[in-house]
């Protein structure tokens, strides 16, 4: 399968339809008590059955999206009400928190600490309004973003363990994900309520963020947007945060006609690219240090699929706003990596993490971090894309 | 450097004085604001100057253990109360709490929400009260000591996520550690206030930790020491934590004077390399799910320093405890495998973290989660228990 997949839409469209989506319908829905099984080992068998929120909502998400698209089935609109009942029935506390963490029949387990929880119960209820119509979707959509807003200048809360008086940090992540939930939601609602927020995510991981000196997106940065390369923190980078807000950033200048910001964009991802991509091993790393000094956390080198399906979105996206071909090598480089190394032929789905060298490290299809929601997500924009391009240019790519 | 490294106290105590405390003298010193820089990168320079508690009071107690030893150097105590006096002047909150990490100059930037820092100041303080005779660190040990076993029944105090009416789970770590703390305190305060914890952590240990049917220490068990096999957490194995539990535990009982538990612990070591170690490419993993399922966290395959330190504790003590040659051979296997592996000749000390190939996948020496403490304290102590065997059997092991 490696070997034969081609860059094209059918394809990419073929592994959506014919091994990832079947994949989850199998496996993961919970029809005795509601919601979905999202730690699923390699045949798609559970392991654990405890219902993490982000995954959960993520898999509503992704389940009303495809029942959006031009070959959606009405049926993956029923899966999403699976996972929507049950969250909006048990996974929220008595102050509208989303709980971390429910056990199977929905008693929580994790307090409802996490800022992203509301993000994705944000994406969730408005893609199932877009796809039902239902008017409750609607109102949890909404509720869910203005907390995730309000949460973001406190966002850990009674939880936060770091001392009173320090120089705050931003974190990238927080404004990447705002710069999608606002595009998700305009879709999705209709509704210009979250635009200017938007438009404030998105120049913020521009001018603040982004360190021109380096060619990439820092991960923290002083809230005046310094950097701070004397500590780990400082220092940390995360390319494939880096390449996910990249594209959210262009896919946002595309819908405002903002090609001045694509342009900023896609130059960002061509550099942080060239930064991260593994020149001994292939493959773009999960972590660095800037400077190239330690990085702390032990999984560092490790090529995760997620990392890899944001630099596939971004680089294709880059290359179809820009016409530069470069993009297209990059991404034609990446196509090859991803696909000759994720996949599991035989079994279905994708491994989830390669040590550096490329070999899976866990038979784990679903986990705490992994669910129906990157590489589906992949699938569809990458189709979407590649459809795009070869209306206009027709079938430029050769197979891999 | 591996090839020559004899199984003999004299490689291990040459280690110890020669490379280790060298390295370590030179480089982590903060002379010019007290305490320690524990982030050292190859050869010692720093890459971060957080000063990391748990890191902090470790350096203060191996530095005393050391100045207690025979071939004791008094500049040795002195660099204990460097960091001694920078910790107790800094590293207390008003209610006396320890900081889980200050900044260069002493500032407190993280929250004292980490039990284990007690334990660490607890063993600091009494290692130090021994090689000082100073009260006032013995006032510390037992203030930190009392901290400590107050914070058992409910760890994470504010902090913790868990919803309230889950069925509570014990941690070996916590018992592990007071087994220790136990030893600890009864020789360097030559008192007997903790015996009776110490006896109950140990017991505990066995007879909840311990599932024959594995012949493993589990990570997590219900208070009633029932095993759960149904989730991720339940089935989770540390066997480095299991094989340091199992020391400590073999060095109480040769204190105590009770063979039983003694024989116990033995048993189970040498099931736990078994189960542990790596049969394809050697070394011992970091962790494990009992059941052979897939562990959450990413580095669970990763080769460590500290397991690995801690296993030839373990499998040195057993042996001089049974006089049964298995462990012998298993010492014999471990030694080759980590001094083919850990060390960095020609830089000094040894790497931390290795791929399961046994390739480094960093080059720092110590940093929020490594400084001196592991590896000198298997070298002290392999030493002393290679000594031992020495002047009861010869030199009895050739090269490895």
């Amino acid at each position: 399968m490696a070997q034969m997949m081609e860059t094209s839409a059918e394809a990419y469209r073929s592994a959506l339809l014919d091994d990832v989506v079947p994949f989850w319908e199998a496996h993961c829905l919970d029809k005795e008590f509601g919601g979905y099984i999202n730690c699923l080992d390699r045949d798609g068998l559970p392991y654990d059955h405890e219902k993490h929120m982000w995954m959960q909502w993520r898999i509503v998400y992704m389940f009303s999206e495809l029942a959006l698209a031009e070959f959606g089935q009405p049926r993956w609109a029923e899966h999403a009400w699976l996972g929507y009942d049950f969250l909006t029935q048990h996974g929220k506390s008595p102050d509208g928190g989303y709980y971390f963490a429910l056990n199977r029949a929905g008693v929580p387990t994790v307090a409802p600490y996490n800022l992203y929880s509301d993000c994705f119960a944000a994406m969730g209820s408005a893609a199932l309004f877009h796809a039902s119509g239902r008017e409750e979707c609607r109102d949890e959509a909404l509720s869910a973003m203005d907390s995730y807003i309000k949460r973001m200048d406190n966002p850990k809360g009674r939880w936060c363990k770091a001392m009173p008086g320090q120089e705050r940090r931003l974190s990238l992540g927080h404004f990447m994900i705002l710069a999608n939930l606002g595009t998700v939601m305009k879709r999705h609602l209709d509704s210009d309520r979250y635009e200017a927020d938007t438009a404030r995510a998105v120049e913020t991981a521009l001018d603040k963020f982004h360190n021109p000196k380096f060619g990439v997106l820092f991960e923290n940065v002083g809230a005046d947007g310094s950097f701070d390369l004397d500590s780990c923190a400082g220092r940390h980078l995360n390319p494939g945060h880096g390449l996910e807000a990249l594209w959210f950033i262009m896919d946002y200048a595309r819908r405002a006609g903002r090609p001045d910001l694509a342009k900023r964009a896609a130059a960002i991802v061509k550099s942080t690219i060239e930064f991260a991509w593994d020149k001994e091993r292939g493959g773009i790393f999960y972590f660095m240090d800037a400077t190239g000094r330690p990085n702390p956390e032990l999984q560092w080198d490790m090529k995760l699929w997620w990392v890899h399906c944001e630099a596939l979105v971004a680089l294709l996206m880059a290359y179809k706003l820009t016409d530069d071909s470069d993009f297209l090598d990059w991404f034609k480089q990446v196509h090859s990596w991803t696909w000759g190394h994720f996949p599991d032929p035989g079994h279905g789905e994708w491994f989830a993490y390669l040590n550096r060298a490329g070999e899976p490290t866990s038979t784990l299809k679903g986990g705490k971090w992994k669910c129906f929601f990157h590489l589906p997500r992949m699938l569809l924009t990458c189709s979407e894309l590649l459809n795009e391009i070869e209306q206009a240019k027709g079938k430029v790519f050769p197979c891999a």
